[in-house]
C-alpha cells in the first residue's frame, strides 16, 4: 500500500516539536504540504493558506490541523469539502457544535475524521487502564498544575472568551480520566477562579462522579512555580494507582509498574492511519462536554489580575 | 394493551397546569402515584419522596420527573434502578454528562428515556419545519423576551451557578429551531449578560450558523415588560416563514397559516407511550448542548444588579 499524501496546516511549535516528526517517522504517511501564516518545512511546498493549498495540490488525502481551535472548523470544513481526511489536534473544537457539525460534514462526504487526544496516548495510560478494568474504583484526584507563563507565554487568545484558559492544559487531564475509567463521568460541581482583568479561568476546581459511583475531585491550577504537577491518583480495592507526569508514570501502591517507549504523537498518527484504511471516523467529545458543563454550572470567582 | 402506570415526581406549577392533565387525558398511561414535597393530586397515593414511591409501589411502570433540573439525575438514576421507563421534562439534566449517564444506565437497565422538549410540539412547528424542508434558508432571527418576574417571580434557583438564567426559556426557542432545520446548528459566539448580584445570565445574544451556511441571530432577554415575544423568523428562497407564540402561530409573508389545534403536552405524552411500547429511548441534547457552547465561549458582560 502506497503512503497517504498529508498535509499540516498551522507550522507552530507543536507541530514542529511533535506532529512533523511523527508523520517523517512514519511508513504510512507522507507529508506533502505545508499550510502556515508563517512556517514551513525544508522541501516540502509550503501555502500562506489551507484553501491555496487545496487547489494546487489535488492529490492531497489528509490534512492534520494544528492551528488554534478557534480557526479550526472554518479550515476543517474545507478539507472536508475537498473530500480529505482530517486530523484534529485537542481540543477538536472551540465548541461542542462545531464538532458535531464537522462529524455530519465528515460522514456525508465520506471522509475520516479523527479528533486526537494526544494525552491519551502517553505510555502509561493503556496500562492504567487495563489494571483498573478489573478493580472497583473508591475515589479519584487529579491535580493539574503548572505555571502558565512557562508553558503559554504571551499566548492572549487563551485567555478571551472561547479561549479555555486553564482548561487548556485540564482538558488533557478529562482526557485520561475519560479513558482510564469504564462507562461516563460526570459532572457534579465546579468553581472557575477568573483574573479580574481575563475572561477565562486561571484556576478550577470539579467534582465529578464515574459511572459506578466513586467521587472524582480535580484541581487545575495555572499558577504553579517550580514542580508542576499532571497527577492522577486513583483508589481502588485492590490498591492505590497513581499516573503522574502526564500519564507517562505509574506507580501501584508506591512501586513502579514498567510501562512501554513513550510515543505519543507516533502512535496518535499511527492510530489515523488505521482509521483510514478502515475508513472509520473516531471523534470522542468526552472531555470537551465536561469542560462545556463545568462552564455552564460552575461558580465564577474573580481572583488577582494575571500580567504576562 | 392495558395503560402503563405512571408516576409523577414533583406536583408543583408545570405539573398541575400540564403533565397531570396531559396524563389523565391518555389512554395509553394511569397516573398511578406521586413523589413531591408539597404537592399531591386527590385520590392518587402520594409519597414524600421518590425512594419512598418506588418502595411502596413495585407494579409502577414509569415514572415522569417535573422537578427542576438539579434534582433530576439522581431521581433518574433511582428510577431506573428500579427498571422504570423514564420522561424528563426540558431541560434533560443539569449539565450534558448528566444526560449522557442517564442514557447509558438506562441502555444497560433496558428502559426507555424521553429527554422531553415540549416547545417542539407547539401547533406551529412541524408545519413550519416541513414548509423549510424544501425551501434554502438564509437567515433566521430568534426574538424570547419575557418578564422574569411575571414567570419565575421569586425563584431564586434560576439565577444560581447551574440554574440556566435566561436559557431557561431561551432553551425553548432553540429546541424550536434545531427541530426545524436539518441538519446541525452550530453556535459562533455569544455575550451573557450578568446581573452584579447574580451568577446567571438575564440576556444573552447568540451567533450561530446552520449546517447550510445560513446566519442565525438570536437575543434572549428577560427584562421584557408589556408584550412578550417569543418569535423565530426565517428568510427563505421561497418567501418569510415567522413562528411566533412559542411556536403556536405560523405566517408566511406575513399571511396567516393553518395549523392544528394546540395539544403539546398531551402529544408528548402520546409520544412517551409510543416509546414504551416500541421499546425505543429519545434523547436528543442538540439544545442543551447550544446552552453550554455558550456559557464555554460566551463573554460575560456585568449588568445592574437584579432585585426580584
Amino acid at each position: 500500500m502506497t503512503a497517504t499524501r498529508i498535509a499540516i496546516v498551522g507550522v507552530g511549535k507543536i507541530a514542529r516539536d511533535q506532529h512533523i516528526p511523527a508523520i517523517e517517522a512514519s511508513p504510512d504517511l507522507t507529508l506533502t504540504a505545508t499550510a502556515s501564516r508563517n512556517g514551513q518545512v525544508d522541501g516540502i511546498p509550503a501555502y500562506p493558506d489551507i484553501d491555496a493549498m487545496l487547489a494546487a495540490e489535488p492529490d492531497l488525502q489528509a490534512i492534520s490541523l494544528c492551528q488554534p481551535p478557534s480557526a479550526r472548523h472554518a479550515a476543517a470544513r474545507s478539507a472536508i469539502a475537498a473530500g480529505k481526511h482530517v486530523f484534529l489536534e485537542k481540543p477538536p473544537g472551540a465548541t461542542l457544535s462545531d464538532v458535531e457539525d464537522l462529524c455530519a460534514a465528515a460522514d456525508a462526504a465520506g471522509v475520516v475524521l479523527f479528533a486526537s487526544w494526544h494525552s491519551r496516548w502517553a505510555a502509561a495510560v493503556e496500562p492504567a487502564r487495563d489494571w483498573l478494568a478489573s478493580r472497583t474504583i473508591r475515589s479519584v484526584e487529579i491535580a493539574w498544575k503548572e505555571d502558565v507563563r512557562k508553558w503559554h507565554p504571551g499566548q492572549d487568545w487563551i485567555w478571551q472568551p472561547g479561549g479555555f484558559g486553564v482548561f487548556d492544559p485540564g482538558i488533557n487531564a478529562l482526557s485520561i480520566l475519560t479513558r482510564i475509567l469504564s462507562g461516563p463521568v460526570r459532572l457534579e460541581a465546579a468553581t472557575m477562579e477568573v483574573p479580574a482583568n481575563r475572561a477565562s479561568p486561571i484556576a478550577a476546581e470539579l467534582t465529578m462522579r464515574s459511572a459506578g459511583g466513586a467521587p472524582i475531585h480535580a484541581v487545575f491550577d495555572w499558577r504553579q512555580t517550580g514542580p508542576q504537577s499532571w497527577d492522577i491518583s486513583v483508589e481502588t480495592d485492590g490498591g492505590t494507582l497513581v499516573l503522574a507526569d502526564g500519564g507517562n508514570r505509574l506507580t501501584i501502591d508506591g512501586a513502579p509498574h514498567d510501562v512501554p517507549a513513550d510515543r505519543e504523537y507516533p502512535a496518535l498518527y499511527d492510530r489515523f492511519a488505521k482509521l483510514i484504511a478502515e475508513g472509520r471516523s473516531d471523534v470522542d467529545l468526552a472531555p470537551l462536554t465536561l469542560v462545556a458543563d463545568a462552564f455552564m454550572v460552575g461558580a465564577r470567582v474573580t481572583t488577582d489580575a494575571f500580567e504576562d
